[in-house]
């Protein structure tokens, strides 16, 4: 059976936003086929519009249920919201468990808002690539806002969130001294921070710990003139996440008024330019496995050959042409 | 000022085991400049003795503790130890916060073990590639083990894991939603589990829920005829330490008798290739990042050309050779 390839055809579609033609164009750009590329080389041109706000919150930090709030609110305001959430899954089957998956089910049936779910690749790479494309799919839809929502620990989740023009921040009440050194991770990267479960006693402790890292200089000065805000807010009661939306609305107008922006794109094409070359590279290893990588990787495994060694002899010998 | 030059005089200063010469390549390693390359390569060369075990965990899962147990283990039973323990630190600013460090401080004053923390790098990559020598830097030194302790739940992660021989996963009992998502993605690489906190009430119910899991086939079968273990641990009593100690141990013997050590050898070195052509083309691109970088840069700004199509043309034109 031939694949299908997305043709030019189906990026119109997808251009005037009908669903079924997003959801095709997803998939295949989740498998990272060679098919696609001219589909998705021409969504990127038609990009750019979309205010990309990344969402990442540490393990227990009740992301997905702010996410699914703050989903009611954006529509409530009229906004076209696309959802991307990332989870961890098997490097091994591709599967994953979705918990964070069952939380959105209320958000169903609504047509101005399309929740994605991708699964983090393992082996070779994938991840950032079919995340940032189905980002720019939505944004070529026609989708307003589109939300990155990572469990943010590992770098792949920091560098995720770095492809958002507004990254928000989830911290939690109480949580122990593993979590405290993860945040440090996350901690610089945002623009908003959002101290979830407020109804908890212990709350007031974390939003102080955090004004105190903040005022420590330990953000950096994403826009000009933006002050990083620490917002607290209770899933259980449903407060603060019209605080939350307003405060992504503003950060997104400081970029503009304050020529962040302009900076922030850079960054972006940056992470993005490296990303794709990186992919390029696991795509071309996977194609030699059989020849000129197998024979590079017995000397590796006899120790004759370092790795780097063998990997600046695979560059030049497997060409770099397309 | 030069930058130190590690010189082949010092890789053999490494090999005997003299703790500042190891002290001095492992920054080298850590700060990944090209210089050390040929001393980097000949490490990996005499590397290949060492038993390579990899425990992770997710947060909270209180592994720091038990590698500290475990430790003390290894050194009652005669054996030389290195932790390399990767800190989740900032993208921006290298630093790290050092909760788990603390925790090693009574191992401290052993010359038997060597204890060495990496900040895991932002931006451009590194954390694998410095990660992963420092290994072959400490078995070439001729410790007979060496621990890769990470918090367990980016694919960072799970590659840097996958590059033990023996891989221990720890789990906490009681954890949240979040948590058992993330669990999935690192279930099926584990050759031993561990449930940490087992005086606790509800440490029960996570062993059965992982046995359950094992039982239906979820895991991988690393070894031919491993079974995989799930193992009670307290820190807090001491309990369970010593059956760890014996089950890596009993791992690696599998490894070796059934012939699962080849294989495991290959897929170590196909990550390692993949990984160290992902480190150089990193590194090309910060060389040129004024140059052909910065117009294929503005490219990708302005929407002209996708990522991907300016990362064919960038991999065309920097060019591979070294």
């Amino acid at each position: 059976m031939a694949a299908f390839v997305p043709s030019l055809e189906l990026v119109e579609r997808v251009c005037v936003g009908e669903i079924n033609a997003i959801a095709r164009l997803l998939t295949r750009a989740e498998a990272g086929s060679a098919e696609c590329r001219p589909a998705l080389d021409e969504i990127y041109r038609r990009a750019g519009r979309a205010h990309v706000v990344g969402i990442t919150g540490v393990p227990g930090s009740g992301k997905s249920s702010l996410v699914a709030q703050l989903a009611k609110e954006i529509r409530a305001a009229g906004g076209k919201l696309a959802i991307v959430a990332i989870d961890p899954s098997s490097p091994f089957s591709g599967g994953s468990i979705l918990g964070d998956r069952i939380r959105m089910n209320d958000l169903t049936g609504d047509p101005g808002i399309f929740v994605r779910s991708m699964a983090t690749r393992g082996a070779l790479g994938g991840l950032a690539r079919g995340t940032l494309e189905a980002v720019d799919i939505f944004d070529a839809a026609g989708f307003d806002m589109v939300i990155i929502e990572t469990v943010g620990v590992g770098q792949d989740e920091v560098d995720i969130v770095r492809a958002s023009h507004t990254t928000v921040v989830v911290s939690a009440p109480g949580l122990g001294d593993d979590i405290k050194a993860i945040k440090a991770g996350v901690l610089e990267i945002a623009d908003i921070h959002v101290v979830s479960k407020c109804d908890r006693a212990d709350a007031n402790k974390t939003i102080i710990d955090l004004k105190t890292m903040l005022s420590m200089g330990l953000a950096l000065a994403h826009a000009p003139g933006w002050q990083v805000p620490v917002l607290a807010t209770s899933a259980a009661k449903g407060e603060g996440v019209a605080s939350l939306f307003d405060a992504i609305v503003r950060h997104r107008a400081a970029l503009d008024a304050q020529g962040g922006m302009a900076m922030r794109r850079r960054l972006i094409a940056e992470r993005r330019l490296l990303k794709a070359a990186e992919g390029i590279i696991a795509d071309r290893f996977e194609q030699h496995r059989g020849g000129r990588i197998a024979d590079l990787l017995g000397k590796v495994m006899s120790r004759q050959a370092s790795p780097y060694a063998a990997a600046v002899k695979l560059l030049n010998e497997i060409g770099m042409e397309d």
